[in-house]
């Protein structure tokens, strides 16, 4: 028999930290994914308010994964055969293992309303990034032309749910931008019309951190010419007029959902309970109870102690241990404690030069420029790559040095003409008949 | 009565030309695109070949038109009324001229085959071009866990159509490409089994070039591992079977079509004659005869001495030609002499510090190391805009000092599934009802 086969199923932070701590040992990896490159999901809300271009973000896969032992299949996972230790593709075919982790990650879970899903912009991936960039362009340009001075309004209105860390930086980097982008590009727009409203349901933004440092971020939201309203939820959203619970309507073109995650839909194949928002409790070996062989890992994981939150150091810290547990099961390494998840610190960037960061094991905060320095230096020396790494340079360069916003250009559709959206719309991986 | 206004449908070399000449004259112009930003179409191969990023080859034209007389509308042109001199966009705007500039470039035009318009790759847009290296970089995955040999070698068997400028450039680009990413990155595929086959209806590569220098680019495409066949032309192709006007089949899953352009579906709209391929017969002024206050420029416009290239340096002469003429035709500038098309020189770039160069003026050539470095500073010179520039440096830093192939990102699609083709697939333009 050759060496034990694991299988890790999604390339996040989690499922790369574990096939890293494996590199090299007497296992072979597999890496599955949908997509081919590893997405450096902090930053991402960046491609979205133009101040990086989506290959400052994304490593293809292939580049990190060398080792070896290590084997990357693009594929869509689609379910599991329990029985036969086997997961299965999309396209038929089955991949079996000795140890599985999953680690796919989250999805963006929209409130009830059904309009909401269909009509909300979102952040999740590099084409939803770009294209949520290229809707707040072209309501610049529409509003440059619109004869109508309501709806000129309604485009100049961008309304963003969801007072959590990507809620707040997306919307610190859209002011920056509009600021930036509008008096010198728009002559037709005046700048003073443009509404930035960030909707909270709690009665603070960034819940993690001490309050303080919420009011700190509250205030820079709305130095910067936004608005924070907290008690507020959306209720319905039909492209235009949004719902809100306090009884208001609002008359707004792009709705951008920060507001909540849940479990991708394959958690539901898995053994074991799950939590409401879908994810799966696990042990304090990150085992499935029951299943030693499976691992869950990152979003997709509740650990017993209740402390699993859903970011990055977390989802690596935990791809870390379930490398060193999959060793000791097969006596290649010492079996490790329990897992205990140490939380490095918090941090939000605020738009161009202001952070905060909050450090809860020592008590820490600091905020301003220091705290700017500190985030940029920790995302520049963790953006994998030395190209990654020069590219998000040469962005942010021209971005904060000569304060040009950067990447403006309206991708993939032609005006309004969205049969247009994909180039033709060729199908690009479909087989012919 | 205020100034003359000056529209400008099309902001392509043509059009920008023109604005450029306009700029600060005693006119108003404006410029009308589908696109938010210029696009220098002579690099785009690049990005389909993985060497530059999008928006290295594009830059935002209200980042280029802000002369106070210049005006930038976001549209798509349906129609003309002449009559009353109007020009016609989808969304019911109507815009007035006194003088009108039609410059919307070229339409890839593909055999009369359906089946191959359907199943074909071409490089005409940002979109297609990224669309068509995600195709590549896919092809490679799908090779890499392909089970069937035969299913496998289709994957691995990449034809392109038309030995001109861009089919031969995308060619040499396609095999550095492979020649660097795959025997790095894809230990499952033989690099021996890649075929990439350059298919020529004429007997010779770049008709616009001496023997000598078709004949070097034919030996560069062959040292590089590739193929070319004379005197072929694609009779059909459904994806997977070329059928050729030889009587030969060949298995490919991707084809490129460089093989022609015709001119867009608007010159039909316009008044006079037209060529068999759809362009405008122009006076030696550019103005369509009978109609003065019309100039047709660029790829779309056939001058009366038969010398009107599609390429960039015609487009721009032009441009420049029918600015002058418009300023003379309100007494702002003297008449100037008949236009001349002075063509300043061809090149073709051959992969990595490879490139031929023509000069007929001067009946001069080049070929080889020198003349590569000789079209890298044109056409870093060229590239608008220093951000544009850095950007291209960067990428071709790492390409070609790292010999590190750079974008290889599968964007905005998931696999198989076509229906995630565009994040969701939300409508960007699109207004509720």
């Amino acid at each position: 028999m050759g060496s034990p086969h694991i299988v890790i199923a999604g390339g996040g932070f989690a499922g790369f930290a574990a096939a890293g701590s494996l590199r090299g040992s007497d296992v072979q990896v597999t890496l599955i994914d949908t997509r081919n490159y590893f997405l450096f999901q902090p930053l991402l809300y960046q491609v979205a308010s133009g101040d990086l271009h989506a290959e400052a973000v994304a490593t293809p896969i292939r580049r990190i994964l060398r080792g070896k032992n290590q084997r990357f299949l693009l594929g869509t996972l689609t379910g599991f055969d329990f029985d036969r230790n086997r997961v299965l593709l999309e396209d038929g075919t089955e991949v079996s293992y000795d140890r599985l982790i999953v680690s796919l990650g989250s999805t963006t879970k929209f409130a009830e309303s059904k309009n909401l899903e269909k009509n909300a912009w979102h952040l999740k991936g590099i084409p939803e990034a770009e294209n949520l960039r290229s809707r707040i362009l072209l309501a610049l340009e529409r509003a440059s032309s619109c004869p109508d001075p309501k709806e000129t309004d309604s485009w100049l209105t961008f309304v963003i749910v969801g007072g959590g860390p990507t809620g707040v930086e997306f919307t610190c980097g859209l002011l920056e931008l509009f600021r930036v982008l509008v008096p010198r590009d728009y002559p037709e727009i005046s700048y003073g019309k443009i509404k930035v409203c960030l909707l909270q349901g709690g009665d603070s933004l960034l819940p993690d951190f001490p309050p303080s440092l919420q009011g700190y971020a509250k205030q820079r939201v709305e130095s910067l010419g936004g608005v924070v309203r907290f008690h507020t939820h959306v209720m319905d959203y039909d492209g235009m007029k949004i719902s809100l619970s306090s009884g208001e309507t609002v008359l707004a073109r792009t709705l951008v959902w920060a507001a909540g995650v849940s479990a991708p839909f394959l958690a539901s194949r898995l053994p074991g309970e799950k939590d409401p928002s879908g994810r799966v409790w696990v042990n304090d070996r990150l085992q499935i109870p029951g299943h030693p062989e499976i691992y869950v890992l990152g979003d997709m994981a509740r650990t017993k102690d209740g402390v699993s939150p859903q970011v990055a150091p977390f989802a690596i810290q935990t791809g870390q241990y379930a490398a060193q547990m999959i060793l000791a099961s097969f006596n290649l390494s010492p079996v490790p404690p329990p897992f205990l998840y140490r939380n490095p610190g918090n941090m939000v960037v605020l738009g161009r030069y202001d952070a905060i960061c909050y450090f809860p094991w020592r008590k820490v905060m600091c905020r301003g420029p220091g705290a700017w320095i500190l985030w940029l230096g920790l995302h520049l020396a963790k953006i994998l790559g030395p190209r990654n790494r020069l590219l998000a340079l040469v962005d942010w360069g021209q971005d904060y040095l000569f304060r040009s916003a950067t990447m403006e250009i309206i991708r993939s559709f032609q005006t309004s003409d969205i049969s247009q959206n994909n180039g033709g719309g060729k199908e690009l991986a479909k087989d012919p008949e």
